[in-house]
C-alpha cells in the first residue's frame, strides 16, 4: 500500500504544480499582462486546466483511490494519509463528472470575459460585459446540472467554495442574521453620525503602499516568501507553500481602501503560509474551505485592524506619514472614523454592519440568476432595487453597482457568502 | 490529410501553450519571484517540461507525422504547410532521443543553479556555483551523448540554438576571423584614445529607464504587446505573438548597460512580434535560429543604436534627460564615446569590435569542458588566462570574469557563438 500511496502522491504532485502553473498564468494577467496578451491566455489557460483535469481524473488515479480504500478504515481517521486519501477521492468524484470540455470551455471564457469587464467598468457599460456575463450563467446552469440530483441547483456552486455547504443552510443564517442587523443598523442611524471625512481626502499613493506594507510587516508577512503587487481587484494567490502573493489597489482620495485590503489579504495569505511543508503539492496543501480562508482575511483587517489597541500601536506611525491629513485628527476620532457604519455602494469598502447586507444581496440575485427567475439583461434593475430595498441607496451607475465585483467576471458564482459566514467564524474563532 | 493535419494542429497548440507557460514561469523567476519560491518553481518548469516533452514525443505525433510525409512531396516546399510537417518532423527525432526524466532533470537543476548564481555572482564566490556548474557540465555531455554518432560531441549543443550548425563550421569561421579582428584591435590601439570618461558617472536610473523606454517606443516596439521590467540579466520572452517582454538592467554609474540592452532586447522582441499570427500555436510560431534572432538585436543595439544618423536625431534628446552629465559633451564625441574600442571585461558591454574575441573565449572554454579536456574547478583560471591571452585583461575577480553571465546556470551550453555569429550576419542583411 506505501507503493500504491507513493504512485498516488507522484500524479497528485504533477498535479499541483499545473495548479501552480495556472494561478501564476492568473496572476500575471490580473497584475503585468499587456493588454493584447489576453486572448492568448485564455488559450493557455485552457490547456493547462484541460492538462490537470485529466491527469487527475484520470482511470489510474481512480484505481488508485478504490486500491487505497481499505487502508483509510486502518489508518488514524485525521493522519494526513487518511485525510488525503478521502479528500483526494472527493475530489475526484467531483470533478469527474466535469467534462474536459467544459473545464477549457470556462478558462477560455473566464479570460475574455475578465477582458471584458475590466474595459466595460470604467466605461460604465453594462451592455458591454452583458453577453460574457449571460455566457458565464449558462456555464454555471449547465454545470450545476452536472451534479444532479440535488436539494437546490446553487448547492453545488457554494459547494466549489465551502465543501458540503447547502443553500439551505446558508439561506437559514442569513434569515436569522438579517433582521438582527437591519435593527443593529437602524439602532446605530439613530444615534449621532460619526465624522469620517477625513479619509476622504487626498492621500499621497506612495506612501499609502509604504504604511501598508510596514503595517502586514509587523502582522508577520515573510517578503522573502510572498510579495505585494497592485491590481484591480485585490487578491491572494499562490505558486506554492513559499510563495504567496497578495494584491492591493491604492485609491488616491480615500484612505481606508489599500490599508484594509492589504490587511485583509495579508490574512489569506497568513493561513496559506501557515499551511505543513509536509503536505505540499498535495490536495491538503490547497485550503479548501473559503469560509474559513476568509475568517482568516477578514479577522486581519477587522477584528485587528479596526481595533483600538491596534491603533493606540499604529495611529501615530500613521500620523508621520501623513501629517497633513491626520496631524488635527486625534487617535479617538480616528478609531471611530475607520469603524463608522454607513450604508455605502462597494463592499469591499463596506463597513463591518453593513458588509453582510451586501453578501445577502448577491447571494439572493446569484440565486435568481441560476434558478432562470432573473435574467442578466434585467441585473442592474435588480440590483438597484435591492440596494435600495437593504441599504437605503441607488447606485448612480452599474461601475458601483452591479459590476463592481471582479468574481462574476472570473466565471465565479457561488463565492460571495463565504465572505459573510467567513465574518461569522472569525469572530467565533477570536 | 487535411483531418490528420488538423489533428496534428490541435496537439501542437496545447505543446505551444505549455511551452507559454514555460516561459512565463522563467520571466517570473527572473524578474518579481520571491527567493523562496525557487524550489517549487523548479518543480513546476520540471513537472510542465515532463508534460510538454511527453505530449510532443508522443506516437500520436509520430503516427500523424508518418501519415502526413507523402503529403509534403506534393506541397509548395516553402508553404506554411510543408514547413510545418518538416520542421515537427526534426524537432520530433530530436526530442524522441531524450528521456522523460532528463527533461525534468534539467528543469529542476537549472533553476536551482539560477538561484546558486544569484548568489554567488554578488558574493564573488566561485566555489558555491562550480558544484551546480559540474552537475550542468554533465548534464550537457550526456545530453550530447545522446545524440551519437556525431561528428563532435559539441556539435548537438550548438544545434539547440542553431539547427544544423556543426562545431566545425564555427570554428572554420571564427578562425578566420580571429586574425583579422585582432588585427582591427590592433590598429585602433595604435591610434590616438577615443575619451568616453562622460559615460561612466552617476546617472538617476529612473531617468536611464526613462530614456530607453523613449528611444524604442521610436523603433516601434508596441507597449499593448509587450512590457518592459528589470532582470539581474537582459533577456526576452513571450507567452504568445501579442505577449513579447523585454527586460533590462540598469547600472547607476555607467549609461552604457541598459540603453543599449534596452535596444538590444527590443531588436529580439521585433523579430518576435513579426511573426505572422497564421503560425500561432505552431512550431514555426517560435523562430528557432538564435544566428538569426541575434543578428535582429545585435542589429538594433550597434547598426542602428551607434550609428551617427540615430544620435543626430536622439542625442539632443538624451541631453535633455542628462543634462549635468552631457550638457558639455557634443555629439561628436558623444559618438566617438559609445563607439569606443577598448578590452574590457564585460561581454554585454564589450565594443563591436573586442565583442566577438568575448565569444570566441566561450566557445574555446565550452568546448573544452564537454570534451572534458578542462574540469569546472580549474574554470577561474582558464578564464583568467585566456582573457589575458585575448585582451590583455585580467578580472580582478570572478563576478566579472568566469561567473558574469546567466546563460551557464540556465543550463545552456552551446548558446554563446549565436552572438558573433549574429553579428557577422547582420552586417550582412544591413
Amino acid at each position: 500500500m506505501e507503493e500504491k500511496l507513493k504512485q498516488l502522491k507522484t500524479i497528485l504532485a504533477e498535479v499541483a504544480d499545473l495548479q501552480y502553473a495556472i494561478y501564476l498564468l492568473g496572476w500575471d494577467q490580473q497584475t503585468y499582462m499587456p493588454p493584447a496578451g489576453a486572448e492568448a491566455r485564455g488559450q493557455q489557460l485552457g490547456t493547462l486546466g484541460k492538462l490537470l483535469h485529466l491527469k487527475f481524473t484520470s482511470d489510474e488515479v481512480g484505481k488508485l483511490l478504490d486500491d487505497l480504500a481499505p487502508v483509510v478504515a486502518q489508518l488514524p481517521p485525521d493522519s494526513d494519509e487518511a485525510r488525503l486519501i478521502k479528500v483526494t477521492r472527493r475530489q475526484y468524484e467531483q470533478k469527474t463528472k466535469v467534462p474536459a470540455e467544459m473545464v477549457v470551455e470556462l478558462a477560455e471564457l473566464a479570460s475574455v470575459s475578465y477582458s471584458a469587464w475590466q474595459q466595460a467598468r470604467p466605461e460604465n457599460n453594462f451592455a458591454r460585459f452583458q453577453p460574457y456575463l449571460e455566457k458565464i450563467v449558462d456555464y454555471r446552469r449547465r454545470f450545476a446540472d452536472l451534479f444532479a440530483p440535488y436539494d437546490h441547483i446553487y448547492d453545488p456552486l457554494l459547494d466549489q467554495y465551502e465543501p458540503g455547504m447547502k443553500t439551505a443552510q446558508v439561506q437559514a443564517i442569513f434569515n436569522k442574521l438579517r433582521p438582527l442587523q437591519v435593527a443593529l443598523i437602524q439602532a446605530i442611524s439613530a444615534r449621532p453620525q460619526v465624522d469620517a471625512s477625513f479619509l476622504y481626502q487626498p492621500y499621497d499613493g506612495q506612501k499609502q503602499w509604504d504604511f501598508g506594507v510596514e503595517v502586514i510587516t509587523k502582522f508577520g508577512y515573510p517578503w522573502q516568501r510572498g510579495r505585494q503587487d497592485k491590481a484591480p481587484h485585490p487578491f491572494t494567490t499562490e505558486m506554492g507553500l513559499d510563495d504567496v502573493r497578495i494584491t492591493t489597489r491604492i485609491l488616491p482620495e480615500y484612505a481606508g481602501s489599500a490599508l484594509f485590503s492589504t490587511m485583509h489579504e495579508c490574512g489569506h495569505a497568513l493561513y496559506d503560509l501557515g499551511v505543513d511543508p509536509a503536505l505540499a503539492r498535495t490536495p491538503l496543501g490547497f485550503p479548501d474551505s473559503l469560509v474559513l480562508h476568509e475568517s482568516q482575511s477578514r479577522m486581519w483587517e477587522n477584528l485587528v485592524g479596526r481595533s483600538l489597541p491596534f491603533w493606540e500601536h499604529f495611529y501615530p506611525r500613521m500620523q508621520e506619514y501623513f501629517p497633513s491629513q491626520l496631524g488635527n485628527v486625534d487617535l479617538k476620532t480616528f478609531y471611530k472614523g475607520i469603524n463608522q457604519v454607513k450604508p455605502s455602494l462597494i463592499r469591499v469598502e463596506a463597513d463591518e454592519a453593513t458588509y453582510n447586507l451586501h453578501i445577502m444581496l448577491r447571494l439572493e440575485i446569484e440565486i435568481a440568476l441560476i434558478e432562470g427567475s432573473i435574467q442578466v439583461k434585467d441585473l442592474p434593475d435588480a440590483w438597484n432595487s435591492r440596494m435600495q430595498d437593504y441599504l437605503g441607496l441607488t447606485p448612480p451607475n452599474d461601475s458601483d453597482g452591479v459590476m463592481q465585483d471582479v468574481h462574476w467576471s472570473d466565471g465565479y458564482i457561488g463565492y460571495f457568502s463565504t465572505y459573510a459566514l467567513g465574518n461569522l467564524v472569525s469572530v467565533q474563532l477570536w
